[in-house]
Order: C-alpha cells, then sequence, then structure tokens
C-alpha cells in the first residue's frame, strides 16, 4: 500500500500531464490556431481545466495532505508537499461561485476593454473594472483571512510566495529616492550622444535567423524547444518543449531580437529545471519573480551589456547587412538609450521600475480599500508626473488603461517585473564575483561557465527552497536593491 | 430534471473537448513538437485517454444508455443514440487487460518493426507479429460473441459499420475477375505513349504556394485549418479547426500536390460537418471508407480528371514555372500513369485495389485461423503474382512487411481504402447526372455546384444515416462497384 504522499505525487504527476496538454493546447491558440478554432478551443480547455480543479481540490487530496504532513520525509519531499499544500489551497479556498463571476467579470472587462483603450473611454472601462475589483477585494479578504497579512499581501501571495508589502514599500521606497534623479541624469547626458535609427527593410526571415542565431549562442536546447511568432510574446509550453515566441517588424529589428534574448532567459530556465522528480510541484520554477530575474538576467544583465552586444554585432550584420548605424558604438547607444515614455511595456530598464512602483501604489491602496476606481486618474497621473516627468491628463489610452492585468484582476503581478529587475542585477554580481574575466569570457563567446552558475545556483533548484533562501544560497544575501542601482549607474552614467 | 439522453449529450460533449485536446496534441507531435517532448507527450495524451475510457465506460453512462433507449426520441436523436450505444460498446466490451497487452503488443511490434522493415527481417518481425495476432483473435473473437457475425467482422465493424466479409467477397470477387485484365491492357496501352518527366529542383516554397492555391480552388477554409508538412501526411484536427499535412520532395512535385488535394477532400468533409449537435457522435463523419471517398472524390474523380487537370496547369506553371514536359497533354498522361509497383501507398487507381483485396484475403484468413502468421509471405507471392504479376519471393521489406496497420492490430482498416474508391465512382456519376455540364464547369474553375452537391448529400448528414441509406439517398442505389469499373475503363482505355 502506497503512503499518503506517494499518492500525492501520483495525483499531481497525474495534474502535471493535464497541465502538459492544456500548455500546448494554449501555445497553439497563440500560434497556430485559425480564428474559427477559437470557441471551441476556448470550451475544451475550459473544460480540462474545471476536471484539474476537481482533482486538486477532491477530498481525498485534502484528507491525503493532512496524512502525509504528519510523515516522515525527507527535505525535497517536505519542499513538495509544501507547494502541494500551496496549490491546493489557492484552489481550494474561494467558493466555486466566487471563482466563476471572477473570470465571468474578467472576460467582460478585457472584452470590452479592447474596444474602450484606443477609444479613450475611461468612463465605460471603470464601469466594468469597478465589478473586477469588488471581487478581486472578495477574494483577497479570504485569503487574508486565511493566511493572516492584508489583504494586497494574500493576492501578492500568489505570484510571489513570501513576498509582502511592508517589504515592497520599503525596497520601492528606496528606488523612490533615487530614480527619478539618475533617470533625468541618464537622459542628460544621452542627450549629449547622438544617436543614428538603422535603416529598414529587415526581413523577416533574416531576423528569424538571427533570432535562433542568438538563441544558441545562449544556450537554448533545440531538440527540447521551438521559436515561434505570436501577437504578444511569451514562453510557453513545458520543460521538455519550451515554446517561445516573438513578433517582428520589419522597420525595426532590435525589438524582436531583445524580446528573443528575454524568452531565452525564460527558456533555458525552463529546460534546466531538475528533472528527477518528474510532475511535481517542488521541481517547477520558484516564482514568477525568479522566473523574470532569468529572463532579465540574459537581456538586460548579459544581452545589453557591451561585450555580448559586440558579441553578436557580427551576426546581426550577417544576417540583416551593414550599415553605418551598425557603427560599434552608435549600436550600443541605441541599445542603451533610455528615454521616459508613457508606455510601460516599451520603457528601458532605467524607467520601467518607476512604471511598476506606480502601479504597485494604485493597486495595493485599491484593494485595501483606500481609494476606488473613480480616484485611479488623478493618482495616475499625478504620479507619472512625479516618477517620469510626463503628462498623462485625459489621456487614458496611454495612462491607466495601458495593460491588460488589472481587466482580469490579476492585482499582485506587477511588483515581480521589477523584483525580476533586482534578483538578475543581484546574481549578475554574483556570477561577477565567481568569474573575474566575465567580460572577456562573454566577448570571446564563452558563456558557458555562466550559464554553469545558473544552472547550479537557481535552475537545478525548482521550488525546493525559499526565494529568499535561494537568493542567499547563490548570492550571499537576501533581496538587495543596491545591486541594481549600482548597475544602472554603472552601466548608464559610467560611475 | 434532465432526461437520460439529455444527460449523455453533455457527457459525450464533454468527451468530444477531451477530444479535441487529444486531437490538437496530436497534430502537434507530428508536424511540430521537438524530439525531447516525445516521452512526456506520450505520456499525457496516454493519460487523457484514460480518462476518456473511464467516463466513457463509467456505470452511470451504461444505465443512462438502457434509460434512453426506453425513450421517445426523435430521428437524429435516435441515431445519436446508436453511435453514443456503439461508442460505448467499443469502450466497454473489453477487458481492461486485454487492452493493456494490445497496446504494449502493438507498439513492440511497431517499433522493433522500423529496423526490422529496412534489414528485411521477416523471422524477427514474425515473432512480434504472432502475439498482435493472438490478441487481435482475442479481441475478434469477444466483439463476435457480442455482437454476431464472424471474427472478422466484428473488427471490419470498428472502421466501417454495416460492412462485412459476405458482401466484401462479393465485391471484391467481381473486381478480381476484370481488374488484373485492365491493368494489364491499361499499360499495353500507356506503353505506347512516350512521357517526359518534369525537371527540377522545384522549391518548396513555391509547392506551398501551389498547394494552398489548389486548396482555395477546392474550397478550404482557411479561417478554420491549416496546411503543414509531416512525414506522414494526414487531416486531423476538429472541424472547426481541420489540420492537414503534405510532405515535399524538390525532385518531384505532383506527389504532395496530389496529396495535398487528398487530404483537402478529407477536410472538406470535416469542415462542412454538421454544426447543430456540437460534441454528438451523429455530427461526426460517418465512416472510414465514405471519408476516404471524400478523399479519392477530390484526387482521383475530380482531382486527376482532365478538365480539373487543365484548370490548375496554369498554376503550376505559375508557381514551378514553365517547361516542355508541363505540355497539357504530356501532363495529364504523367498524372494518369498507371504502373504495377511494389508498393501500395505510391500505386495509381488502377492497381491499388489490388494491393487491398490481397490484403484483405490474407487479414481475414489470418483473423478466422484458416491460415498462421508463417504463412503469410508465401501467401502474399502467390497473390502478388497473380493480381499484379510482380515477383515479391524473398522481398518482405517491400513484401508483406511494407505497411503498419498489421503491427499495431489494426486488422479490417484495409478493406475500406478501396470502398473509399468506389463510393467515390459512385458519388461522382450522381453528380454527373445532377450537372450535365460537369466537364466545362470543372474546366472554368466553377466547383461550387459539385460542392453543393456534396453538401447537400454527404457533408452536412454527418452519421445521421447508415453507410447504406446514405449511398442510397445519394445515388438512388447501394455501394455498386459497376461505376469504379465504368470509371476507371473510362478514364484509362477510353472505352
Amino acid at each position: 500500500m502506497s503512503t499518503a504522499y506517494q499518492q500525492l505525487t501520483a495525483t499531481f504527476l497525474r495534474l502535471s500531464r493535464f497541465g502538459h496538454l492544456s500548455a500546448i493546447a494554449g501555445w497553439d491558440m497563440q500560434t497556430m490556431m485559425p480564428p474559427a478554432g477559437s470557441r471551441v478551443r476556448g470550451e475544451a480547455l475550459a473544460e480540462l481545466s474545471v476536471l484539474q480543479h476537481e482533482i486538486l481540490t477532491d477530498k481525498r487530496t485534502a484528507a491525503l495532505l493532512d496524512e502525509a504532513e504528519q510523515a516522515s520525509l525527507n527535505d525535497v519531499e517536505r519542499a513538495n508537499l509544501l507547494e502541494m499544500r500551496r496549490a491546493w489551497q489557492q484552489a481550494a479556498l474561494l467558493p466555486a461561485s466566487l471563482v466563476e463571476a471572477k473570470s465571468i467579470a474578467g472576460s467582460r472587462c478585457e472584452h470590452a476593454w479592447r474596444q474602450q483603450r484606443p477609444a479613450n473611454d475611461w468612463q465605460g472601462f471603470a464601469a466594468n473594472l469597478k465589478e473586477v475589483v469588488k471581487l478581486s477585494r472578495e477574494e483577497a479578504a479570504m485569503r487574508a483571512d486565511a493566511n493572516g497579512g492584508s489583504r494586497y499581501d494574500a493576492l501578492l501571495d500568489l505570484f510571489e510566495p513570501g513576498m509582502n508589502s511592508a517589504q515592497l514599500d520599503q525596497t520601492f521606497g528606496d528606488l523612490k529616492t533615487w530614480l527619478p534623479d539618475l533617470l533625468q541624469r541618464v537622459q542628460e547626458k544621452q542627450a549629449q550622444q547622438p544617436i543614428d535609427f538603422p535603416l529598414g527593410p529587415f526581413a523577416v526571415e533574416g531576423q528569424r535567423q538571427l533570432g535562433l542565431a542568438v538563441m544558441k549562442q545562449l544556450g537554448f536546447d533545440f531538440n527540447a524547444g521551438r521559436l515561434d511568432v505570436s501577437a504578444h510574446p511569451f514562453c510557453g509550453g513545458v520543460p521538455e518543449d519550451v515554446r517561445i515566441t516573438t513578433r517582428y517588424s520589419e522597420n525595426e529589428f532590435l525589438s524582436a531580437l531583445m524580446g528573443v534574448i528575454h524568452e531565452t532567459g525564460h527558456a533555458r530556465y525552463e529546460q534546466n529545471l531538475p528533472k528527477q522528480w518528474p510532475g511535481q510541484p517542488v521541481a517547477l520554477a520558484r516564482s514568477t519573480a525568479i522566473h523574470e530575474s532569468q529572463s532579465l538576467f540574459m537581456e538586460m544583465q548579459l544581452g545589453r551589456s557591451a561585450p555580448f552586444l559586440q558579441l553578436i554585432l557580427p551576426q546581426i550584420k550577417a544576417q540583416l547587412g551593414d550599415q553605418p548605424a551598425l557603427d560599434a558604438d552608435n549600436y550600443i547607444r541605441l541599445t542603451q538609450r533610455v528615454k521616459s515614455s508613457l508606455i510601460r511595456v516599451d520603457a528601458d530598464e532605467v524607467s520601467y521600475p518607476a512604471h511598476v512602483i506606480l502601479r504597485y501604489e494604485i493597486e495595493r491602496a485599491l484593494i485595501e480599500g483606500e481609494i476606488e476606481v473613480d480616484d485611479i486618474p488623478a493618482m495616475w497621473d499625478e504620479k507619472m508626473m512625479a516618477y517620469l516627468n510626463l503628462d498623462t491628463r485625459g489621456n487614458y489610452r496611454d495612462g491607466c488603461m495601458q495593460d491588460i492585468h488589472w481587466t482580469d484582476g490579476a492585482f499582485g503581478y506587477f511588483p515581480t517585473y521589477t523584483l525580476g529587475a533586482m534578483y538578475a542585477a543581484q546574481l549578475f554580481q554574483a556570477v561577477k564575483r565567481a568569474l573575474p574575466q566575465l567580460d572577456s569570457l562573454i566577448q570571446s563567446g564563452d558563456l558557458q561557465p555562466i550559464f554553469d552558475w545558473l544552472q547550479q545556483n537557481i535552475w537545478q533548484h525548482g521550488s525546493r527552497f525559499s526565494t529568499q533562501q535561494l537568493m542567499v544560497n547563490a548570492t550571499g544575501e537576501p533581496l538587495n536593491p543596491h545591486w541594481f542601482r549600482q548597475h544602472l549607474e554603472t552601466r548608464y552614467l559610467g560611475a
């Protein structure tokens, strides 16, 4: 007779197999599916999702969790059980009626938003968003009652277990003391250095070949993954078969290229997650912010560093032809260009955190009930002026209506972008300490020691340790924003 | 409270949604998946298949079937219930141990066959095949006990409900009286007409554009389907999103083109199945042979007819360039070339039935216990000589080891190829009667009246009628091989 723990591992293996099908069908929906497949695909995925929820929240699962928690387990099993309990609780805590109401309100809000955003229709959007916020507050209250902590913390925990708003307030508070000033100084400095923009068209096939070459350079395993095209770039699939996407513009190639490098960072993490615990939660990526740290490590720390940019410049010229704007100095300036702008997804790494902090402050106040939906635009305008020196009054479209996150109630997600950027800087700093000749390694194309370090310190551990423990083990300290600041000052001010 | 019938429709809708995911993940496996995804994909699909089997064979399903069969239902509901009962019985009849043993023996036999076939290793192959045959005989005996009829009939019924070996013996017996002679006369006639072969290379992208253009001509709905590449061409996906594949050779373009036309025939049937009974078995294609009749209608009846070949010749030249071998007369001779050869899948439509009849006679004798696996090669050699005048002695690789069907126990499938060819001829003859100006319609590219006829007579009915009733409704008579003979004699002897 198998133990409770063994029965749980069988259940989670089964769940992971259904998750595999969901991941592939989801990838297909974004990359391959013709329009007429949409309705039945949605229904099929929803049916599978109901099944997964039923299996996870089955009474037997709860009883097995209770029983296994009393058993004698080794460290990995204990960590796995913790993640199982987490998954079970997240699924079982909310009444089905609330889950359904949230899903309907989120779909309605998002669907209408697609028209309302281009029409700059804040009033229309706000009406739907109020329902989403109301239900998210209910969810937050239930989760907070069960777990302790504030309501916003309860939502944050869904994406970033172990993080809370007290720590975010401190960390982001620190950033706010130096970031606006840094941003202004960098822009003043860069204003002295003229930039030439490369002239297209850049053929899509050439850009694709370039992306593939750089993925290869970054160690992407093409035996266990693919590169395709989608409207919104993402990393999907399963660890044994990781599917990343990008989108091409013939006018400009750097966005697609940097996007590919970013998704390759996500992909290498997935491809190198531990294989010895198949289908178990402990074998999954640690958290949203740690995942983002891997993509930003590749894109921002490594990918936009001068030695890496020099390394791949010949490949760019080979695929897209040479031209004066691809002079090495100009091309590095181009790739490291900083400019405050209205849109978060287009932001450089210096101004990006300002976008995130602003959203964090608004969504936290919203969930805690300190403000209402109607208060958002004024708060947005004020903070955009304070952090980015930009006037957004009346421009809802490129202001508080620009992101998709709030439309379906994903409150608590935004902070993970900047946490990821800070973790990435801290990890890269640790790599520098471990590999003193790092710049010349990179410039010579010998990236394997970097990957070995990531494998050793991050990838192979899955969710075996808490985020904090993982960072302490890897870098000798918990999250320390100092390294992010030092990175930005060094790269952009040469300090 | 919903009725038993309503509850069954809900169950089958749910099953169809899981079937959707299985179809898309299966398509992905053949077209997109990198090698390392193979093991986990297999496990995920097997897990889903176990789930589907459990839902279908649940005791409640059996009770609901019994109850619904006593209820007052309209014709469509009655037909749907019949198909539900069929699906349930096919799944529930065999003990799980036999299903598993068959699956294991089939996988082992097929896996080893991939090496054994190129090595011409009949002895090695026979050892595995004996186990497959033993288990298929057990399956056939159980199914025959439950349904009446012979053992072979019980397997045939899995693919072609309503067909039996008595009718096959009669139909194929008739074919055997005239086919070998016709084959010889056609080859003698064609030997008088020299043929030029087009000279490659033919760029894959040009072939793909050509395939897409011809699919469009044939009414394929690209809003609800795709064309991709796979090692073995197939038609997959779901009716709302039909995925067809082909494979390209740069040396020769007609195989890929005719393959695309063939799969488009399957696809148009799927795309035009009835939409008003979502997820119900009555909305599915009638049978394997009727499906094949739609692909052969497009490929053989329409696609290789002189007016259609003339219609698409300019598209061929536009994509692949002109050359002397694309002179209209030569090109039609090329496309209608008849030549006895060892390999079924490469056979023209005149010699193809000989390959099928031979396999039918061997597999029927094998399942009925009249011969053993060791008797296959001698029987193969004798029949190849009698029907196709070809010597296969000692050549197992291109003889009785060439097909994949027997390796995993799909006995009863082969006859559907030739039944499909005969249905296609009979349907095309009915279209001719309905559209007296058919040839000039085709040559002018006005194919819509043909599609309307197929929609009216075949596609829209799904599985509402038995195969025989469907054919009687469409053509005024049940299966009549006369039309197939007339088609071959007219096209190939100008009789």
